[in-house]
């Protein structure tokens, strides 16, 4: 059953090999001081900082640079990015990159004109912003985040090994984002195939709950096939535009909200792999991958119907005279199997996890309670030692 | 392969039984004179026009009334409500109704400042806006179109004996549209299994089109498969909440441009079903259930491989020792057996279509490029006498 909520999604995209030629006229929008955010300079060697920087030139702005964003930003460079934009009263950040450097971008957003510690309010404290905020547009370079679509900023507190996201609302959305397949080719093929686990994790991880016939659900295994038969593709052939354009586009629907409406939600998987993170820095994506089979074993029990329904829909298995546990298993099997054949990473050790820090790790998960199982701090101990 | 597009979708929706809470909120908005529109008085005898009224007199709003927006809006409607727009100095359009009522709303907002005839610039001519747009809000009681979502807007002109439809851009968009699925169960079961069958056109007619592999088909097949699902139950059980929820959110999504975001489209079916309602005034989506079968079979050798995924993913035809041809026609076979299985008009002579009208209505039926075999007036001919 439906349940009672809102949908607003005012960010505007552009989409395709042209849509760059458009930011020209997004820019006009806005005042001349734009600052212009990135990560460790390899749209510098791919030409499209250069791309970017002439429209911004052309525009008559004044670029602020902000460089040296992190995969996983930190706490420490998002007050370093505040101090920045309210020196050079910014009027617009363009962030241009991929999830991390969109996800500071709009952390920089809400806390460069917030009266204390933004860590404290909006990571910790979790509020809703009361302060001015910086627009966002987002170039973007790599997918999986969908932060180019909605409210969430994940950053990163090595102090405190604590890598929190806070979702916030449509005001703090993107305005605008440029999407261009090709900006995505470069990327090696390790992250690009994290970032595609990260798309279906995003899936999973709201398909994953509640026992009610919803519509939600049918687009997530919609989606879900499209992005298994895209990304078989584009491992092989990484640029092959129609599989690529086909799995950015579904990156953003992923993660926008829509097929969150109606239902609740797991998140458990990127609760863990955040906390993994935080410890080891690892890639997001294969954070996922390397905690995602032993966790959906774990729950499959307590929400079997749903995984009978992904067995069949999604993984084509057939369900002629197997009990439901059997096809709940084969499906599972399945997805293990493509995971593989992805080269995803499916173990944490790979990642430099050590079994002295499973503790730790368990304890930094934050644990949300939409799944068909709650994890106590134990389970999430031993799903970790089944992923090592 | 997803081709060059934008997407940009301000609409905010509020979905579910409490929905109406959020109107108050909505209207503060806005200046104080809003124009209620809203069709034959079906909301005063159930309820909703008393519940509208109250939060607009409490929101201290000047009501302007315009009732009487025809299941098929005229043009001389039109020309009427943008004298009393006009006349009203009218800061927000707010449409309690169906999609007719709120496609007339839509064409008010664009046409009360236009300063020549509007059927023939926005109509024959098909111009962009140009002129002052009143922002239009909704209140839907009737599922099908998604006008609630996007920009069309469908005129009949009797004079001239044809329905030609706008789509405008974002800026004609309802602000807001408040989705309670209570709101549509007083509605008679005709009308509701119409409005069914519009919704599943909609993606059908977006779906039959294109070679490539694309994101918004799969899309398209799971709204599909969820609105065969529930379309279902709601024909046995018309307040079945968690069948008449889905089924509103499925229609909004059919038709508020998502699933044609990088491919081409078809659109005959409603360009024939159109001109039938020029002509007889009949249910807009019987008009289209009535035609649908031939206009398919007609096609379908031209887009035999799409035809024959949408048997096997839709249908769950087993392709098993099959030729495509028989996979195909078995895939529209069961569709035939589900449309009668709901009640659908499958024949024009039910509508009041006779013989002689069949030259006009092929004349009068807009030709669209974006199928797989582009009918020409005869065929269309050919396709209205199968449809007899």
């Amino acid at each position: 059953m439906l349940g009672n909520f809102s949908y607003s999604n005012p960010t505007k995209l552009y989409f395709g090999q042209n849509a760059l030629q458009y930011l020209g006229e997004e820019l006009s929008r806005y005042g001349k001081n734009v600052m212009l955010v990135y990560g460790g300079g390899s749209i510098k060697k791919n030409g499209i900082y250069d791309k970017v920087a002439a429209v911004l030139k052309r525009s008559g702005k004044v670029i602020i640079e902000d460089a040296g964003v992190m995969p996983n930003p930190t706490v420490d460079k998002l007050y370093e990015g505040c101090k920045r934009a309210r020196e050079g009263q910014v009027d617009l950040i363009l962030a241009v990159g991929g999830g991390s450097v969109c996800d500071y971008a709009k952390a920089v957003s809400v806390s460069a004109y917030c009266d204390e510690d933004p860590w404290d309010k909006y990571y910790l404290r979790m509020e809703d912003v009361s302060n001015r905020i910086i627009p966002v547009g987002c170039v973007l370079t790599m997918v999986g985040t969908g932060s180019e679509m909605n409210g969430g900023a994940v950053i990163t507190n090595h102090k405190t090994k604590q890598k929190i996201g806070h979702v916030f609302g449509d005001n703090v959305f993107p305005k605008f984002s440029i999407l261009n397949p090709i900006f995505t080719y470069t990327l090696p093929k390790y992250q690009m195939t994290a970032g595609f686990f990260d798309i279906m994790s995003h899936i999973l991880e709201q398909y994953f709950s509640g026992s009610d016939d919803n519509t939600s659900d049918y687009i997530a295994e919609g989606l879900l096939k499209s992005l298994i038969h895209s990304s078989r593709i584009a491992v092989k052939d990484p640029e092959n535009y129609e599989a690529r354009s086909n799995i950015m586009w579904i990156a953003t629907w992923a993660l926008n909200t829509l097929i969150a409406k109606g239902k609740t939600t797991d998140w458990m998987v990127h609760m863990i792999g955040q906390s993994v993170g935080a410890y080891t820095d690892a890639t997001h994506g294969m954070t996922l991958s390397a905690v995602s089979m032993a966790y959906y074993r774990h729950i499959m029990p307590y929400g079997l119907h749903k995984f009978v329904r992904y067995a069949v829909n999604v993984w084509d298995v057939s369900p002629d005279g197997k009990t439901d546990e059997n096809i709940a298993r084969e499906g599972l099997g399945r997805m293990e199997a493509y995971m593989k054949e992805l080269g995803l990473e499916m173990h944490l050790s790979g990642l430099g996890v050590t079994e002295d820090m499973l503790d730790g790790i368990a304890k930094g998960s934050i644990i949300m309670d939409g799944g068909y199982k709650v994890p106590s701090q134990d389970e999430i101990v031993q799903i970790l030692r089944e992923s090592m």
